[in-house]
């Protein structure tokens, strides 16, 4: 078992970097509070004997040797980046317990056959730039690393500088190690396993994405001397979308999920009609044929509402995935390893994307969750207990273990 | 008459000073470029030998003096201040209109018993420091100046340090000058007077204002992992109150207008349904029943739209004037002007609002009107024709000196 007040240590003493302003944290991906962040898990991985490789995208690779040096790494990790009024556990806990099974390990002077790689993925988030997940897309090959570095921030910053800027370009190639499994721990951001009293989901799938950018071009004019039919307000044409987004996820209930939690309004001027606004849409479903249906839907009714209103419309995917199914070898040794440790589970889908879905496209991968409070996630005030993480790590220690072979 | 292609130069030259992006202009309230017109229009108002004055608003006040020592002033002027992406001629026609005027009266050696005063009042737009028409408010008593100083802009700058940091805090309390009249030329940022060939508008009303800023209050959650009904998405409540915005200005066409101009969205970030937003309706009619019908409206079905989708509600008044009728004697004095001259004109009623609203609480006022293209303001295209501005000048010209004596 690993030592979880160490590992809640580990949490906490991450979570003084990039503090937020509600008790949470803001350390985005490729800003000075991630920089610092990535100095001291480097540092955690030096006192624990692992070696550090970086790729070209940034992401750390932190590696305890096998008996077998010809034996492919089991590798675990997630993300150490946040939301801009981030928790301090979503994708924290996943490299950290990563590093605490190594810790333990190493106390227990066990030696596996295949090496263990901790990861900590550039970009999980997706919020300075779109799309999530970015650094284990292009190690999947699902991007291009020159499109990667192209995507800008909402100042118009480029990845590729930034990553620069904080000198944390490593010299890899992105995607040329090869993994005998990925295991991911993470939060579960929803209110399943909590309300049901299990200490362990199985996750089993996750549900696909997808983010539609949309933007509508109408006519900056005064809010008094403008008369209403000389209007494009662009502003209204957001809204009528909203709802119809609204509409569309309650149309699929409980398999679906729609929400615009991105928006810009130009000018942002109290008595100037709105001429352009741009926002993204997120649509969720674990069925492929839900989720395109419901793109599909606003596809079709949004250029409607668009023409109604006068209004130029553009739309753009800023982030997608299929939904996912785990491999069943890897989502079988969680299963066994929380039975094995006695704590209750059941299998879940998760509602939100993690790297796991994309290493899932290229080697065998399988998450493990922990329950949350109140499901809370993407908030400042985001909860877990040092029981649900410890439970958590000791989980992917055992399901690590058995992949990596003693 | 005046010299129109003097006015049109020393537009073009103010022009220059706060540049837009799409070749309109950028020179908001106490910003350093509203710093640099102000001292632009010093310069000119020195060279005409202009006696100036500003008062603790920052309020310029450039004086001709009369043959008459005791008579008191007649007033004319406007605003130098823009809307972020605003145009060239909106406020500033008024301002050097009123220079040119001058000038004029300079050149033809013609001297009025009454001193003129050209006025450059401060934060008219009130798109940086919510009201609009700031400084001529507290001149007329309807905001104390402690208050002015603490109205803070979308970054929490205060209003009386920004004045402060551009160094134009004058000496004078504000309000302590008396008029005999003043009056203000506009561009009419409608299209009523192009549509119909008007060169002049006779403005004899202005339509009431009510500026409602609205906070809603749900909770930052996971747009992917958060069940549709666990949801408290305040970017939908905004979007229905838009929705219902734009209906309760509908239901009275053609004599009210509707709309909201600014939204801040918190977050702001792709996976996260929004757990605040902050916004501002324009609601307007010439009509006070109307006007306050509307107000009334929204403040009963609002709350309804929170209350199902567990928003919390705050509403806060933002802006307000009732609806202005302008004194007849200044209005029949504008009036006598355009047909004197020739012009064609007709009465108008106000669509937007402007510092001669406030003036008018206190003493005589009334405003002329010149045509702009497509009736396009708040919008870096706005645009007037040198012949257009020329008349308006003209008509002022007429009106100031008639009211003047000479
Ligand atoms: N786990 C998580 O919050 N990832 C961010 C990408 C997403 O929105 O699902
Ligand atoms: N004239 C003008 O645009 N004034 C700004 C205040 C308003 O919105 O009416």
């Amino acid at each position: 078992k690993v030592n979880g007040d160490r590992l809640w240590d580990s949490l906490m003493e991450m979570a003084k970097i990039g503090p937020g302003v509600a008790g949470g944290n803001n350390r985005q991906t490729l800003t000075d509070a991630d920089k610092e962040g990535r100095e001291l898990f480097k540092r955690w991985c030096d006192e624990a004997g692992l070696e550090m490789g970086v790729d070209k995208m940034g992401t750390m690779f932190a590696r305890r040797e096998g008996t077998d040096p010809d034996a492919l790494p089991v590798y675990v990790g997630s993300h150490l980046d946040t939301q801009p009024t981030g928790g301090k556990y979503d994708g924290v806990l996943g490299v950290l317990g990563g590093l605490e099974l190594i810790r333990t390990l190493n106390d227990l002077d066990i030696k596996t056959k295949h090496p263990i790689v901790v990861t900590n993925w550039t970009n999980e988030e997706g919020t300075r730039f779109a799309p999530a997940m970015l650094a284990s897309g292009v190690f999947a090959g699902v991007h291009e690393l020159d499109w990667a570095y192209d995507r800008v921030d909402a100042k118009g910053l480029k990845f590729g500088d930034e990553l620069k800027r904080i000198g944390w370009v490593g010299d890899e190639e992105v995607g040329t190690r090869k993994m005998k499994a990925f295991f991911e721990l993470h939060i579960e951001q929803g209110p399943i396993l909590e309300a049901e009293g299990k200490d362990i989901g199985v996750v089993t799938h996750v549900q696909g994405l997808w983010w539609l950018q949309v933007t509508l071009t109408g006519k900056d004019a005064h809010t008094g001397s403008t008369p209403m039919p000389m209007r494009r307000n662009a502003g209204l044409g957001m809204a009528r979308m909203t709802e119809l987004v609204h509409q569309i996820a309650m149309s699929h209930q409980p398999e679906a999920v729609g929400a615009i939690g991105h928006c810009d309004v130009y000018p942002n001027s109290r008595n100037v009609i709105p001429g352009k606004v741009v926002f993204t849409i997120d649509f969720r479903s674990p069925r492929q044929d839900v989720l395109d249906a419901m793109k599909a839907r606003f596809e079709t009714e949004a250029p409607k509402i668009a023409e109604e209103l006068g209004l130029g419309m553009e739309i753009e995917v800023a982030g997608h995935f299929d939904p996912v199914t785990f491999d069943e070898g890897c989502v079988t040794a969680v299963r066994n390893a929380a039975e094995r440790l006695g704590y209750s589970h059941r299998d879940i889908v998760s509602g939100a994307g993690h790297d796991a879905c994309w290493i899932n496209k290229i080697y065998p991968t399988a998450m493990v969750m922990c329950p949350c409070v109140d499901g809370l996630s993407h908030n400042e005030a985001e909860d877990i207990s040092k029981e649900w993480a410890t439970a958590g790590a000791d989980v992917l220690l055992h399901a690590v273990v058995e992949t990596a072979e003693i």
